[in-house]
């Protein structure tokens, strides 16, 4: 193992953690129930030298090298912890005349959102875990959120950025300009790969204008069935909203008992339109024509203030579900569209009430629904996790996917062979390989090399 | 070399072309200028059974495999062909439901976009060939477009598909749901791999409504400068326009000559809105009103007519540069967007007028253009190779790229090391290596491995 004392000569020693409790924190990201032994060192670096000069020694030592942003993580992906770069939090520029923006990896992501918007421009990408979650892991991790519906997820904003491969080599890969296909799209292919192919020392991102006028309807309806069949008749009949977010009856009680709020139906669609030019309402109330025959009672929002209000609500949802009845595991899945009520018919025929009860929420428009499962004693967890893996199947079998948006990470790369035949997971591993051919670059996760 | 009776048991004699007169066709697609050796054998396949088959005996026999679509490849991409695709061109479904469709690599691009059409469903790329060439070629090159400014690439718009890589293994890819986190986007690799890591036999692809209103504007500006930087203006005033193409003096002037029409200023930008609620209209009033100042004059359209005449002109641009002195090279680069003035002026400044004329077209509002070198006489073809290659370092000089939407193929791969580092293009040539160990997939394209 290599010695902290190596280090220091680019990091202050407190910055070199070798302390048990020091280094507890850096074992820990909020996929519940997933634990690894302690790291061996935590390094907290500032600047993209540092992160560098650490990640190169730790190559040529053949120490294995995790990259931990700001723990938000939902698979498992940064629990092996060595290096922490949220300390690298600096926006190098917002450059309108360009439309982009250069960050270092630690920087967060709202903190982002926030600094481009003065400017009119927008950054879509809104994972819940917004205010916390560091732009270097949504890259890693490919983050999405309600608003991917209209905009999609992180990949489609990531141009280009300087990342050490496994090799030890510092590489600049994408470009600046909006469009270019000189070789492999390897931006994308670094998005979304969970930290196992390199790690990213910059990022180059795409900006858009921002939208000038958004409106939000929270939609209820008496049957659940029939609010996710409602989700395909929006966006069958020519509408473009930007969110179109389920929560249905388990998961509006679960909020309710939480932060008490009137909600007139067993299920609701939050739908929030967005416009450059003339009004977002009036795509809103299109929609509500639409959805006229199905729905028992709408709400339409245009103050900054309510629409705060409802995506804070909807931003507890997970915290709700996991107090309801005191336990929660939970999966993150997708399906086509068509087979939304598929989906929610076979996961709510495996909840066992009182005492286990299998929610819904989630980003219904791009066919993914969070899956809770929400239980009164911890002597269910393994029958919640039996549960879990049901749902896996489910998802599978209605022509899904295991992951639409948390990664595989430690958390479900057992599953992976689910979805994926073994030889596309072969290449996989030699894509791996391509880039990290010691497998020193988050050894283990999505699959073992 | 592999027989051509090897094929008989899967294919019909007549799609076994091995007569140096029948398989000519093959060796061509549109990239002036660069000529292979004539291919083995040619096949012809009509089915995916067919398709696999015949990849796989070449495989196993060691021997390259190219495919072929329609041949309007810019790169020198398709040259060296052995299979012939374009009559795998069944469209499997379109399924309105779950927003996607589903085709063979064969199905012309323009067959598909009307086919969704129907449904109320659009499919957004628009390469100039849309016409002619094969859903398999959009998706090996990444095709791109005007109205990319707003939709994105192909890439945007892949969700999976089925390939066979160089190991003869068959494989799905991707996904059926709208997201999935599940491994590496495999998806995104492959599209824009030129053909040098897979075979396509079936792809899925995302639909999304149609707009309901498109309205286009002619704006004509005295200074070409001012043109380009209205581009700027145009992206970074808050507005979100389909197109913003860009055509300057010498393109103008080309047109007109081919196709006399009114041009009351010396360079043009196409903008294009579209809705899909209230009037496209609207937005493209409120563009004019922001470009105001720096034009000379404008002229709105909103009828279907209108339109097509507007985007029939822009379609024969490129014709219309080859006729205009009777020889034409062009390159395709893009730069960011606040550096296209620079560009224009750069590469401006390699005019030798009369008999040798460089001119800009293309897709502004994505930093990409199409630089046109216009001659007199075949003498001066070196020295518009000169000029081409001194276009390149100029883009790569500005922060652009060499391959803004054609590729790289044969003609750019010399070139490839002006924009990425050495460690960059290893890496790809290793990911090449991870599909097709034995170098058997469209050899020789975009890097030698």
């Amino acid at each position: 193992m290599i010695a902290p004392e190596r280090f220091y000569q680019w990091l202050s020693k407190e910055n070199v953690l070798s302390d048990q409790n020091d280094k507890a924190y850096a074992a820990l990201d909020t996929s519940n129930g997933i634990k690894e032994s302690l790291p061996h060192l935590v390094l907290k670096v500032q600047t993209q030298d540092e992160l560098i000069a650490c990640v190169r020694l730790c190559l040529e030592a053949k120490t294995p090298v995790v990259i931990r942003g700001a723990g938000t993580g939902k698979s498992g992906g940064a629990i092996a912890v060595v290096i922490d770069i949220s300390g690298l939090n600096r926006i190098i520029c917002i450059d309108k005349t360009n439309l982009l923006a250069e960050v270092e990896p630690g920087v967060i992501l709202s903190h982002l959102k926030r600094a481009v918007q003065v400017h009119g421009l927008f950054y879509p990408p809104d994972p819940a875990s917004q205010n916390y979650c560091t732009m270097g892991g949504t890259m890693a991790e490919n983050a999405a959120g309600p608003s991917t519906l209209k905009y999609g997820t992180t990949r489609n904003y990531i141009l280009g950025g300087t990342a050490i491969m496994g090799t030890g080599e510092l590489f600049d890969f994408g470009k600046r300009c909006p469009k270019g296909v000189a070789g492999f799209d390897l931006a994308s292919l670094l998005c979304g790969s969970e930290g196992t192919l390199a790690v990213f020392t910059k990022l180059i991102v795409r900006l858009i204008p921002h939208p000038k006028s958004i409106a939000c309807g929270v939609f209820y309806f008496d049957d659940q069935d029939q609010a996710l069949s409602a989700v395909n008749k929006v966006l069958t009949s020519g509408h473009n909203p930007r969110t179109l977010e389920y929560i249905d009856h388990a998961c509006l009680e679960a909020l309710s008992t939480l932060k008490p709020f009137a909600h007139p139906g067993r299920a609701a669609l939050i739908i929030e339109c967005d416009a450059y030019h003339d009004d977002a309402l009036a795509e809103l109330l299109a929609i509500g024509h639409t959805l006229k025959p199905y729905t028992k009672e709408m709400s339409l929002f245009i103050s900054k203030k309510d629409l705060d209000n409802i995506w804070r609500l909807r931003s507890s949802l997970s915290d709700a579900c996991t107090h309801y009845l005191g336990h929660k595991l939970s999966e993150d899945i997708a399906v086509p569209l068509g087979r939304l009520v598929d989906l929610q018919r076979a996961t709510k025929n495996l909840s066992k009430p009182p005492h286990l009860i299998v929610g819904l929420f989630g980003h219904a428009g791009d066919g993914n629904l969070h899956v809770q499962i929400m239980f009164a004693t911890k002597e269910l967890t393994s029958v919640a996790q039996e549960i879990c893996h049901k749902v896996l199947l489910i998802a599978v079998g209605l022509g899904g996917t295991i992951a639409a948006e948390h990664g595989i990470g430690l958390k479900k790369k057992d599953a992976l062979s689910l979805e994926q035949s073994e030889c596309l997971i072969e290449v996989q591993k030699r894509i791996k390989k391509a880039f990290d051919p010691y497998n020193l670059l988050n050894p283990g996760k999505i699959f073992d090399v």
